[in-house]
């Protein structure tokens, strides 16, 4: 069968073959070989960590990535941002009737890689498929579950005056490659998606026993909504060096063309990091000696006041206030 | 705001309206409050049962639930049907351009009365915004997490010849509903989901000590679906006395004017047990005294051969296979 047919989100035949000739092929581990309603996890003990997230990227294949790698890469990054070791994900599709079986087998060969590198077990699956024209060609869910080492305590609210703010790397690529993408535009410089996998350098920045008080990945919103969040939860200024704030010079020109500021474009890839000052330079260190981290940099320090705003200090030596962002400008990023 | 933009769902000022203004009021709890890229649960020890599902169902109100009480009930019965205690729930909306805030309001309060009523927290969500014509109206994906007591193991691989088969009431009663609704049909008599929570009445069930097999609940290709899934999941046949079967009158019929049968029609309150031949009175008797399985009967027994099959022994006191459905008889039931 060349195409996905209601038939595969039917509950009968077509549904377990597909999940037996494609799923299991790509995902196979003894929990979801189980095939019950629900799956049984192996005994734990301890905090677990829960994220979900949806993936709704349009296009699905782009510079960097696809919507399968994204949809793993994005959950576990949200899990290991607590300080919890990533260990399950569900996986639930919403399928589009008509949709390539090519790309579909595409798709569930990058989950399963992402999958691996990240060190996640695939654990439960769902798959709906909806009449033509419902869905846009495909939507998919995960839910990753993780285990939270006894003595970590991360948040948005941990953020105190004297912190230092660093971000692992340039900021605004993926936002900008997949708008570049939709615009048409070819640049003989490549723009690409910055879509990776956090949780490896989190790892060793919290082998290093820095006093790390927030960790956050700025994807929708960007770094702006991100920074805005932390101040408010925290009670606490946040103060942005803005000639500190890494961004690559094809981004930068990409943005200068469509009127946008990179700061509030979508990042799949980067981290936010506001630790202890004392520490800073043994965590950016660490960053930079990581693969994922290696443009990383001090770009701010968090003050008493003003509480639950940021401010930018400006190349040319002013001052202004971050907002967040109010409307949307780029749906569908990820 | 009386209609959802893309804005809320951009990460930004809209988005954290939504969930502070909507979300918070129905789902307040202290998990969920953290609001962080990950949620933290307390502590516990065990082994753990974990299930997804996406809502994709219309229309999204009907006779009997909507799609947000069908998003709860649906993952929990998912969890239930291993044994597990529900505990938890994520809730991830994916929500077209355009739709009423109104109708968004409704769905809402009634996964926070679902989830009440169910005993589960809603401990992580998301909400993703896309144009216009990029989904149908509102989809929902959960996934619930449940704690699975340490002597229990339940099911689809542990029928064995001679146990009982119990239907905990009458079928197809969610299919046609939302079938009738469909087409238009206006009957006098009333057709209506039996879209409803199973957590309760199987606490009841283990709580006998009764040598519980299987639990499933036969949702989306109806019992003819789960009974296939169970006999090659064990290895086993299963032998169906047609004439035990309840269904309701109004549902026969309509089955019979639409040429369906309602055997392969999808439920979503309904529960299949498989126990020990010498529990299985015991079984029933608990199961008539709950609301929820006061049309429960025996309908059949596991037999050893043929392996993988299921028979049903018509009224008219011949036999004949019951296949897996190969087509999709209904789009968009859950």
């Amino acid at each position: 069968m060349d195409y996905i047919t209601l038939a595969h989100g039917s509950g009968g035949k077509a549904s377990h073959q597909l999940i037996e000739g494609l799923f299991y092929k790509h995902f196979q581990n003894d929990i979801l070989l189980q095939g019950n309603d629900a799956s049984i996890l192996p005994k734990f003990s301890g905090r677990i960590a829960v994220s979900t997230d949806s993936f709704v990227i349009h296009p699905i294949f782009f510079p960097g990535g696809d919507i399968g790698k994204l949809s793993v890469y994005g959950t576990v990054n949200d899990l290991a941002m607590s300080g919890a070791k990533p260990l399950y994900i569900t996986l639930a599709f919403i399928i589009e009737e008509g949709f390539s079986m090519g790309d579909l087998e595409k798709i569930v060969a990058s989950i399963g890689e992402a999958a691996k590198e990240a060190g996640v077990k695939i654990v439960a699956g769902d798959t709906k498929v909806v009449e033509s024209g419902s869905v846009d060609q495909i939507y998919i869910n995960t839910t990753g579950i993780g285990i939270l080492p006894e003595d970590i305590d991360i948040g948005g609210q941990n953020a105190k005056a004297g912190d230092k703010i660093i971000i692992s790397g340039t900021i605004g690529d993926h936002g900008t490659a997949i708008m570049a993408l939709r615009k048409g535009f070819e640049f003989s410089i490549d723009l690409e998606s910055d879509c990776g996998l956090l949780s490896g350098m989190i790892h060793e920045i919290l082998h290093t026993g820095a006093k790390v008080k927030v960790l956050r990945d700025p994807t929708r919103g960007g770094l702006a909504t991100t920074l805005n969040e932390i101040s408010k939860q925290s009670n606490v200024g946040l103060l942005l060096e803005e000639a500190a704030v890494p961004v690559k010079h094809e981004v930068r020109s990409m943005c200068e063309i469509l009127g946008l500021d990179p700061i509030y474009i979508a990042n799949e890839g980067k981290l936010v990091v506001i630790v202890a000052e004392e520490d800073a330079e043994a965590v950016l260190g660490v960053m930079k000696s990581h693969p994922m981290g290696k443009d990383a940099a001090i770009i701010g320090t968090v003050v008493h006041s003003p509480q639950g705003q940021v401010y930018v200090k400006t190349e040319i030596g002013g001052t202004r206030i971050l907002q967040m962002p109010v409307g949307e400008l780029l749906p569908r990023i990820c």
